[in-house]
């Protein structure tokens, strides 16, 4: 199983995500055509990852059972960002990453809509369309951190909303594109420098953790320690292992006794 | 002077914005090129549309001097997300509103690395890349809000937080993609339904605001008045005047003496 094929499998499943336009309807029915692409995705790399990898389980966002006893599971967001994709917004990917024990070892996010490749193999570097990419070397004072409040968990807004505004007073700025490996792969290329969510599954972070690592970035939990592929998390990212500590700190003085 | 003429004037200025990479550099010489990037789009289109226009004054983001006794004004913001073009993110715009009195009357924003011309003049609907559009008719609860922290007034953080939490537990998400009129464009085409800044300058929504009008949308100042485009402002925008009515009551109810 090579990077090269999974991107192939990636941008072929892709092809189940594009429209022939950006205009947005408000019909119940757009909601279950989003749902078919989902889902549709998803079974379209479950099949030509089984296929490529024998024996591999998957760990994927739009299913109930996982197969977390293989030694190689695909973890796997067919549409992160589905809400962005319903509205019409370019930030929405498919993400892919191949855990292997405790660690993913590759992973593709594709952002069909923009035509970002973004991939990365442990001790290969990071890439974007070909291009070698490398998160950037701004120090915290100059930081721009993409974050979000919490959408399904609205009862730890105030927590978070009490990092964010920390952040913002000793940082740059903030954005929020609306989906988390997207921004994630922001990072790793140097165009944002700092990320904060309280909660995400496997699937949001999975295949995008490596692209950081291997940009040279950097990723923990809320406590700051090694993220784990298999549960939910909060996920912290950085530049530098410097701006990580000092994220880290800021997320630690407001919540003490993380759920996630 | 067309609606026509104004897009063939700003389309060309953009060929001064588009560089060949996306790549990001530290160096201060990107924000020297950065910001003689926005000089030489202002300097274009200010001496094209003095052309095009004979008589009409201008109001500039880079420029002291602003000709407000003139009938006919060009409200300009050269490249509205400087800070997203500076770090390759795609949301960034040459911004342009033609002001007749206290009125604008046909307004131009042009996202170059998207190729998104978004326009309007008035009583002849808007416009995203020859298509009509218009904005969505999402109820408050389903409601996304582009939003920002006060970047250059960090004084304000709390007041500007708060409004944000509160909205946040009342409607459904929130996004910040780093500039201000092409998050009005998103408004005016339903990507969005909700728009709020603090403080922006006229030249930050000057070109976008007769697109949220003539997409169906409204826009007031922080105390629910119209909005003037001659000096600075905080600025509310929604998909229908009711939201816009409760997304102000919300405002109001955090910052009661509101500076701008």
């Amino acid at each position: 199983m090579t990077l090269e094929t999974l991107k192939d499998i990636v941008k072929e499943a892709s092809g189940l995500m594009l429209t022939d336009t950006f205009e947005i309807s408000q019909k119940a029915g757009l909601v279950n055509i989003v749902t078919s692409s989902d889902i549709a995705v998803q079974d379209f790399l479950k099949q030509r990852l089984a296929e490529a990898l024998p024996g591999s389980g998957f760990l994927c966002e739009e299913e109930d059972a996982h197969d977390l006893k293989h030694d190689y599971v695909w973890v796997i967001d067919p549409i992160d960002g589905t809400a962005n994709y319903s509205r019409g917004i370019d930030q929405c990917a498919i993400s892919v990453g191949l855990k292997h024990g405790n660690a993913i070892e590759m992973g593709v996010v594709y952002l069909p809509r923009t035509d970002e490749m973004f991939y990365a193999e442990r001790g290969h570097g990071a890439w974007r369309n070909g291009k070698q990419i490398h998160v950037s070397d701004r120090p915290f004072a100059d930081c721009v951190m993409c974050t979000a409040l919490p959408l399904y968990r609205k009862q730890y807004t105030d927590l978070c909303s009490a990092v964010i505004v920390d952040f913002f007073k000793q940082g740059n700025d903030i954005r929020r594109f609306g989906a988390a490996a997207p921004e994630l792969c922001y990072l790793a290329m140097g165009r944002i420098e700092l990320f904060f969510e309280y909660c995400l599954s496997p699937w949001d972070f999975a295949g995008a953790s490596i692209i950081v690592e291997e940009a040279g970035g950097c990723l923990s939990n809320t406590v700051g320690e090694p993220l784990n592929y298999t549960r939910q998390s909060g996920v912290l990212a950085a530049n530098s292992r410097e701006n990580l500590a000092r994220l880290q700190s800021i997320v630690s003085a407001h919540i003490q006794n993380p759920t996630f």
